[in-house]
């Protein structure tokens, strides 16, 4: 036991931390529930056949399982070639797999549609890096039950309307649809087999841009041509989310990575203002599928609708909406529309989510329509001002060392009960530096108490 | 992946339940803050070493371990005769052991006296039943770095205060001190290796009154005399929780049995108002030690001032604290004053606590004074009565199926914006049925919504 530290990847949070974090999560949770969602909860385990059933994707592969309970020496050697056999439960990897059971179990006392949210931790074993923890909060907002493009609309509003009621105004979602892509892939030649390692490398269109993806795909269907089987040899330096793609992909055909490459280079101006059909259709090849651009577009006129009724005169204005026909996201299990989360401080996305009908069903043996909204609290929560608790007033009584309990206490009472926050704090020889750490700690006013000093005659002054 | 019913002895919590578990655990939260503790978290998650050092009791072996990620087949062969190197962490069962190599953790970034609050789950793998859960939540609050019987007396008065807060006015604490028992123990007879047994039969007054102690200790002692070893043996009826101490009990020595029979049955009739000394003094046997009574003394005129600074003129009274020199309460790691929290309208103890000054110093390496008390919040939120906010109106939104998703939107985002809690639902032939399932929601009043229906035109009544 040489280190006191938390385990790898974990984190402590101090008293300054944890209240500011409270402060974010309640304003979310208050903010989401005026948008008519309710709160539920699971327990942070689940079995472990239900959280490796392939609906996870790749963080299945990251899950923490919990080992069985009275296993013997024979059970333990019989698990040599069996490992899974070792455990039963697993703590969950997000919050969609416990929703879809949950969504299972309990379907008979939830309304028809049923409007969740969920903030909780989930976990990890990823390796340990800036900004990446093993253990991190999700703030999921979901609907299960409207199959109609009000159900993305709604999300899209609450989660703007948070993002104001936290100060980071400004936001805007980009928005795209998995079958888009998939009519796209499709129209410029690339099979059904291909098209999802073809998706994992179009995903990195940000960073490598049109040049790099199409060289990344010709590259592929190169090594593809020549019988090497070794796809992952040159991905290996893109990272993890890349490999499982990689491996499986098929070696494009040359003719669709041309039309893909004509279609980049194209010479377009995309105006992504305002959100519309006009845009959506000038952003895609010719004869996109109507019902589909109709469900894009109703999304936007129901978010500008609701943005409308509540704007003020100088805050009309945009649709906080982009058409990215190149917007992928990782996750396996999105059947149709997709969404980001972003906002002009920062270059990352604050959250996501998408449809994906296919998955209560592989619970509940019916299916169900479900779309779902996660912000990345953990990057919020940075981006978010500090704040003092102003309502309450915080007051360390300073006091010395022979004032007796029972009077220091009485004192006490008497402040909580007039609606302050109370330290006790005994004098220090260096009452400066004391002051300044009840300062930093969120107190803000002081009164020193010697023996005998009453309620009536205590002063209390501002800490500055 | 037949049942899609949550792990065995967790629970799901659906919207209503989730909601009024939030807003007590608010109350909680919002009280021990103006106390003057400060709120922390730590990892669900701790070294598996942490938590099996011996300091956890019997939570110890109710631990959930965590399987090391990447075993193989020799590593789970090797671990047949050692199942500990299967797995390197573990879930924390109570929130005293992460407290403790918190404070190892951090303690340079904290006050002197550090008084937190941790309200969070923990997780036991104890066999289901009524009542018992196997992730429950904990609510704790904790000073370290102070001795005195002052810290006692604010865990104490938060406690109450917070008690009061929930609406569950009359609440007591039961106190007494490991160091009182050792004492009575000692100078009744029992040698120091037979203490820690008798203490474990001496908890079950309650249940089997003076005879059924006194009786139980007789017969183990006859056993021991008699050489026989299988001190289990009668037992075994009463549960895991005494089988830890039974195995080690020494038979007690027959005079130290008729000592403490005849203290049991002496004749005096205790009156256990008001708190002090004279109480304190008659309970116990005669020369009870001057300072551990100075410490009991000193927390009840700590406590006694603190609830007279705030009495009003009917409440002013009692001290709620009742000395009994029988407590005992189970966790091996107190040493000194002990707490249980009762209130009138259950016969079971709400939370507890005590002072555990050893246990810091086994992460620090360097002795620093503790005290905490732990509220039992699942047995609390079932005893705080039902209430509805009705701070914020919420409004179901009944719409016929034609009405533009903007509209509805629209409609939707003014009464958000004016204060509101809004959900929609499509109308159905039930309105009825509707209605009451939103009322039993949490919603207060309904509109209904056709096509073209203005936010001016919406007609919001009450839901009866």
């Amino acid at each position: 036991m040489a280190s006191v530290n938390p385990p790898r990847g974990m984190r402590d949070f101090l008293p300054a931390e944890k209240s500011r974090r409270e402060r974010v999560l309640a304003v979310i949770r208050e903010r989401y529930r005026a948008h008519g969602f309710d709160e539920i909860e699971t327990p942070v385990m689940e079995e472990y056949s239900r959280l490796h059933a392939g609906i996870g994707g790749d963080n299945e592969k990251l899950a923490y399982n919990v080992l069985k309970r009275g296993l013997d020496a024979d059970a333990i050697r019989g698990a040599a070639d069996d490992p899974a056999s070792l455990t039963d439960l697993g703590l969950r990897y997000d919050l969609t797999v416990p929703l879809a059971r949950f969504y299972a179990t309990n379907r008979g006392q939830l309304p028809s549609v049923f409007r969740s949210i969920q903030i909780a931790p989930v976990w990890r074993a990823e390796r340990p890096q800036k900004g990446r923890y093993r253990q991190f909060v999700q703030c999921d907002i979901d609907i299960i039950g409207d199959a109609s493009s009000r159900a993305e609309a709604e999300l899209a509003v609450a989660t703007l309307d948070t993002l104001d009621a936290l100060g980071l105004e400004g936001g805007s979602i980009r928005i795209n649809d998995r079958r888009v892509l998939d009519w796209m892939l499709d129209s410029f030649g690339f099979g059904a087999d291909e098209r999802p390692g073809v998706l994992i490398t179009i995903d990195k269109l940000d960073k490598i841009g049109p040049e790099g993806i199409v060289a990344e795909l010709r590259e592929r269907a190169l090594r593809q041509a020549q019988g090497s089987d070794s796809a992952q040899g040159s991905d290996s330096a893109a990272g993890s989310d890349s490999a499982a793609g990689s491996d499986s992909a098929e070696g494009s055909d040359s003719a669709a990575i041309d039309a893909l490459e004509a279609f980049l280079r194209r010479p377009v101006t995309l105006d992504y203002h305002p959100y519309g059909e006009r845009q959506i259709r000038k952003a895609l090849p010719a004869d996109a599928p109507d019902d589909i651009v109709a469900h894009l577009v109703g999304i936007g006129e129901a978010v500008a609708a609701a943005r409308a009724a509540v704007a003020t005169e100088s805050g009309a204005g945009d649709i906080p909406l982009v058409f990215d026909p190149f917007l992928v996201r990782g996750m396996g299990y999105y059947t149709g529309t997709i969404l980001e989360l972003a906002h002009p401080s920062v270059d990352y996305s604050l959250g996501g989510g998408g449809r994906y009908d296919g998955m209560i069903g592989r619970f509940l043996g019916q299916d169900v329509p479900a779309v779902g909204f996660s912000i990345g609290f953990e990057r919020i929560v940075d981006l978010v001002a500090e704040q003092t608790d102003a309502a309450a007033p915080a007051v360390v009584l300073v006091h010395d060392r022979d004032v007796p309990e029972a009077e220091l206490l009485a004192l006490k009472a008497a402040l909580v009960r007039q609606g302050s926050r109370v330290r006790l704090e005994q004098r220090t020889k260096n009452l400066k530096a004391l002051l300044e750490r009840a300062a930093s700690d969120g107190y803000t006013a002081f009164a020193t108490v010697a023996a005998g000093t009453t309620a009536a005659a205590l002063e209390v002054k501002p800490l500055t």
